[in-house]
């Protein structure tokens, strides 16, 4: 088996150096990690203040990629390149110059909404599906199409995938969620997989879906065993097409309760509008995928699957470059 | 004709001594000014701070109001009662405590959203009208019930005006709208007029629904008369009863073209998504209303239509004090 640059399309654990070297030990080349969900500006430039420090102190195992030839040199070096994302627009605050701003900052892909409605889209937690809104919603996707910003739909409803599908001049993402047909809709968290129908629009128009082994989106649950992950894996390349397929973890450790809170409420609740399970609040992590460093056996088991090698190195990481070779550069640039 | 206590329920200018005379020649004893549209919460203090300052400087001629009584007493010294309001919800940046936090600054009526969508609602502008949203929407609806924010529904979707009529368990406002029955679909502001439907709801919940003579609301445009101004409002008299019909003449001056431009297009957009007459900006008021100094001729007008002196006295402020009273105060207190 040849060393594919692997890239994982979503992480967000609390960022530390321990979660650098797991990153290390499992030879992840690229990790989308999150900086902001309901922060708003101001909060979320404290946290680039933050990993301008992890930058600093970890240089050794991680930087900062604006391109994806950073992306390639610094995973050529042996160490991982992290790229910037928000999984909401709260941080850009209805202004759609602040997205501009925040590239500058080194934000490459943006989700349009977490769960709930909000000015841009709805979210795949309402029950009125309204999709991407008429002005707002529209303006903020031709903006992220000028200015170089890959547009993210996970926690989007289904007419806000297909509506900004549609609209956006450039591919987007599905960083992470599985295909709801693959998984069923009794998983736990039965909002969040996508049909069938939005992955083969998203790959027709040149997009990537990231697959993740969240329990709570897998087939199975808790007790999902690694053959039936790479059973969905294989699946999705059937039903779109191994130029469409990835896979984006959605790992994270390193939280207590409050943080599962905070993603469910942010700061418009009083409450979780979704249970919390207040005796094992944070999620656990399959036996087989405990943390990054478990990559190499997913790979070996895709490996022995049958996926040659150049589907292999498509799946673990060359649809995203790809991907972000298309949208992370501005219209009028380089 | 006794003297009634006469409640303006929405201005809009530059609040400027001059505006405040106006009111005392016009014998206008409440206004319900707007603080806020697309400000943030920051942006909202400081033009807090400077209301502030006006109510120092101007103190002979108006006062902050915080219930009914405060405005019995200002406008009985002679004065006009300052009632403070948002047009949407952008100042409380989607975090439902600071409903309390600015009705502790004296803030009583808050739209729920400009004309667009944002997280609570969908706005009359949008052309896939979701209405009131599931969990956002709802939590910030309860929130103002129980702090004690009239909520205004008058930008607001027509779904958005239904749900939330419906949902609210105080009776809501249309602080300035007209009805499109009577002034008809092809009025220049054609999403912003309400259905009939939308006014006996609202007037069933125990709501009122303020009339106005923006020329782009009115039957006629800019060639309407006071006496068309006086059938409008005999006509939702007789449609959904004189309990629930008042004044909120949505009267603005003092700016220029930059303000229209914010009105329309906040920082969202790069540009108004509808046209801005660039030759004639700012609206044009009818002869017959040129200021609210005018109040004294519509009263006379109406009165002279056959009203008589309760009901008119219902209609110019009765009905807002009213409907004040309910909404004003938290739940959990007096």
């Amino acid at each position: 088996m040849s060393e594919h640059l692997v890239v994982d399309c979503l992480e967000y654990s609390a960022p530390t150096r321990e979660r650098f070297l797991e990153w290390q030990r499992g030879r992840v080349g690229c990790v989308h990690v999150t900086i902001s969900v309901w922060e708003t500006a101001r909060e979320t430039l404290s946290v680039l203040g933050k990993w301008n420090d992890l930058f600093a102190e970890n240089a050794d195992l991680i930087d900062l990629a604006r391109t994806v030839d950073d992306i390639r040199r610094i995973s050529s070096e042996g160490r991982t390149a992290v790229v910037f994302g928000f999984q909401n627009t709260t941080a850009l605050e209805d202004d759609i110059r602040l997205v501009q701003v925040f590239h500058d900052l080194g934000v490459r892909i943006i989700q349009l909404t977490y769960n709930t409605q909000n000015s841009i889209a709805a979210g795949c937690w309402e029950d009125d599906d309204s999709g991407l809104s008429t002005h707002v919603g529209r303006g903020f996707v031709r903006e992220m199409n000028d200015v170089g910003v890959l547009i993210d739909l996970s926690h989007c409803s289904e007419r806000t995938c297909l509506e900004t599908i549609e609209y956006s001049e450039r591919p987007v993402a599905i960083t992470h969620a599985n295909p709801i047909e693959f998984v069923g809709s009794d998983v736990e968290l039965n909002r969040r997989p996508k049909s069938t129908e939005v992955l083969k629009r998203l790959a027709e128009s040149g997009g990537v879906v990231g697959l993740s082994p969240y329990v709570r989106m897998l087939k199975g649950g808790k007790s999902a065993t690694l053959q039936s992950f790479v059973d969905m894996t294989l699946w999705t390349i059937d039903t779109i097409g191994v130029d469409h397929v990835a896979f984006g973890t959605d790992f994270y450790t390193g939280y207590d309760v409050s943080m599962v809170e905070w993603w469910r409420a942010g700061r418009w609740g009083r409450r979780s509008p979704v249970p919390i399970d207040y005796d094992a609040p944070v999620v656990e992590w399959p036996d087989w995928f405990d943390s990054p460093e478990a990559f190499p056996q997913v790979i070996s088991a895709l490996s022995d699957s049958g996926l040659d090698d150049a589907r292999l190195g498509q799946i673990l990481g060359g649809n995203w470059l790809r991907l972000f070779g298309q949208t992370f550069s501005p219209t009028n640039g380089s």
